[in-house]
């Protein structure tokens, strides 16, 4: 082992741990010269792969003298924060795609790494092989952001692309997802919309420098989404999508959400289909940006890691405080706003029992909820004599809207979906 | 004026310099100082401006040993390359907006900053707000970029989304852009392509960390592109839109030009519409993302400015050697292919005089010149007895589609349009 190479200790190796391996090994200059696995016996798929580098103690990696960089890659909340902090406290600084455990701790962790001069990156914790982190913090650091919207999960934009294509429903599309290895056998982390909600959370809180917490994101998954509503929205000129999202209003309160929304075909983000993720960024001076790519995968992951790892590198020995730019430490919480006090346009997909004089009934409905609708479509009749009904709203408060809902409903209707609509 | 702020002189006041004086008026820990303008006179956008900083010489603001960051934004080779130059030997730092001096003498102003150990940002000088230089050195430093197609200029590309939407001809949307202020009194720098060659000159050299030179890209307007041809691209699946390309062979040779193309409507470059900019970047490991945003104006521009000139700050006195990720030192030269010797696709419009026989005699002349056709329709017969006959080609190699093209017209037919086609 030569002096003067920079020494990453790796705690992980599947799939983006491999790929930060195999790329970093060309490198003259930084060498992985220890990394934490599960099973040391596992075959690898990495070509003169040296076995006498793996451990199945993450603390042998933590605690080596001789690592300058620990690269956290094993995802979740513990281990992982134990692990960071004891690297920390031993002089390392961490490169980590743990969206997770940033978005529970990350307040803690930085603070942390702050007071023991070392810097936390973590490029991949959101939207993958995408510039992201990194150009937010340095090159757009004099611009307010006041909005984002994205679409921050893969297998769930995957799911809503094929679902579009193949005017499949959800079930039939997650089933095939789930065969590809595009969804994990338990769904419910994607498609429920936890990890685009700890995405957004750190992704809102470095925009906004104003920390946001986890448990004051809305979030809502696509498992309600169905076919028929993608049909309904491509009449009307848009797409369906997670969209994870943030504003800021004039006051300062933030409005962080996870939700289904129809997005309109002239938008850029109705674009990025299949596995690809895309981050719409709103502010001053700047205007608005889309930056859109692989959100996902071993070598998109990896490009992310390699460049959180390179960017330590080259300031590591030569200055006491490296990466001014890239730290974090937003002392300010955001007040967030709660999603009934929120405006919307929404969409409606309402199945009527009897359809004789029911758009009067529910446009009656609307309007002593303060609902202005921007239309009313009634779109078939069925042999059972129910009438499919399909309503877009203008802008109005989420409660009035839930109000009219529950009135729609106990008028003996039955409310198939409810989706809002990008503004 | 406090010791402890970091002082900027800037270099021209017209709109971009605006923008970043009025952005940066609120920061308390960074001051312009001093303003180089033609005019002293003339009146400023700019609210509690104090006209006192104002200079009409250019060298008092290079000169001033109390400023730190020279911003030149003027733009053109001469006077700035040489106050660039003078501004680094006394010791300033450089933030420049200057496309065209970066691509015809970016090797001298680098090496020489180099030399000085002062560095040059110019995040504005490509894609105005779109973070594009500072990522592709930064969090994508670890990757091998081969490709990049991007819209660079904005004004083509208002006037090539005008033409598609309007169906209107080149010459009605040049004057309505004129008119507007989207496209200047004499547009040939924008239309002719020479804006968009500069831009992809410096952005190939970073991103294939080898210098190109301007005079190895191949460069054409979209003065030839006709409404006939945006009609035919659009039944035909494509947009036409200005592509600065650039592309890195496994030899290392590379493949830069500027020249109009069809591309295809599932590509999100053909959803890149009016004055915004697009860059997409294929390499490894990141694979490939497409960074969107306004590509120029008073704010997104500041932004970019900004951005260069905090980073700055933030390293400045407290490293001998700051920002060694930005720094831009590339000996090598890259080899260009010429055009003659590239391969692509391409749509081509031929009016033909006689009807009988015609499709046949083209489809004889490009087997013998090594072309495979994709497709070829013959769209309307006019009154006076000619057809237009429309080709898409396979892979064809350029020189033999320049001989196929010539001898297509000495048979008597008119090609009205030769444009590539995106592969």
């Amino acid at each position: 082992m030569e002096k003067n190479k920079i020494k990453i200790g790796l705690i992980g190796l599947g799939t983006v741990g491999t790929g930060v391996f195999k790329t970093l090994q060309p490198y003259e200059n930084i060498e992985i010269t220890k990394v934490a696995v599960k099973n040391i016996n596992k075959p690898r798929n990495i070509e003169n792969f040296d076995n006498s580098i793996l451990t199945t103690d993450c603390y042998e990696v933590v605690n080596d003298p001789e690592i300058d960089i620990v690269c956290e890659l094993i995802g979740g909340v513990e281990p992982a924060f134990s692990l960071i902090k004891k690297a920390i406290e031993n002089g390392k600084h961490i490169v980590t795609a743990n969206k997770e455990l940033l978005a529970k701790h990350g307040e803690e962790l930085f603070n942390f790494a702050e007071k023991h001069n070392k810097v936390i990156l973590y490029e991949a914790a959101i939207a993958g092989g995408i510039p992201l982190i990194m150009p937010i913090k340095t090159i757009l650091a004099g611009n307010k952001i006041n909005k984002i919207e994205a679409i921050l999960n893969g297998t769930t934009n995957y799911i809503l692309t094929k679902m579009d294509v193949q005017g499949a429903s959800y079930a039939d599309v997650l089933k095939e997802a789930q065969g590809l290895g595009y969804a994990e056998t338990d769904p419910t982390g994607d498609v429920e919309g936890f990890d685009a909600a700890y995405k957004i959370t750190t992704l809102a809180t470095i925009a906004f420098k104003k920390r946001i917490k986890l448990e004051n994101v809305y979030r809502e998954g696509i498992t309600n989404v169905r076919a028929q509503d993608m049909l309904a929205a491509n009449d009307l000129g848009y797409k369906i999508k997670l969209i994870a999202s943030a504003k800021l209003d004039e006051n300062g309160n933030a409005d962080v959400r996870v939700h289904p929304m129809l997005i309109s075909k002239k938008s850029t983000l109705a674009h990025i289909d299949y596995v690809t993720n895309a981050v719409s960024l709103s502010g001053h001076p700047v205007g608005s940006i889309t930056l859109s790519g692989p959100g996902a995968g071993e070598f998109p992951t990896a490009s992310s890691v390699i460049g959180d790892i390179l960017a330590i590198a080259a300031e590591l020995g030569k200055t006491d405080y490296l990466l001014p730019m890239m730290r974090c430490c937003h002392d300010e919480t955001a007040n967030c706003i709660d999603v009934k006090d929120t405006i919307n346009k929404y969409y409606i997909s309402i199945n009527a029992k009897n359809n004789k004089g029911v758009i009067g009934k529910i446009g009656t409905i609307c309007a002593e909820n303060d609902i202005s609708l921007a239309s009313i479509v009634q779109r078939c009749v069925s042999e059972d004599n129910t009438a499919d009904i399909t309503v877009i709203t203008e802008l109005v408060q989420e409660k009035n809207m839930q109000n009219a809902i529950k009135q729609i409903e106990q008028d003996g209707n039955i409310v198939n979906s409810l989706i809002r609509v990008q503004v």
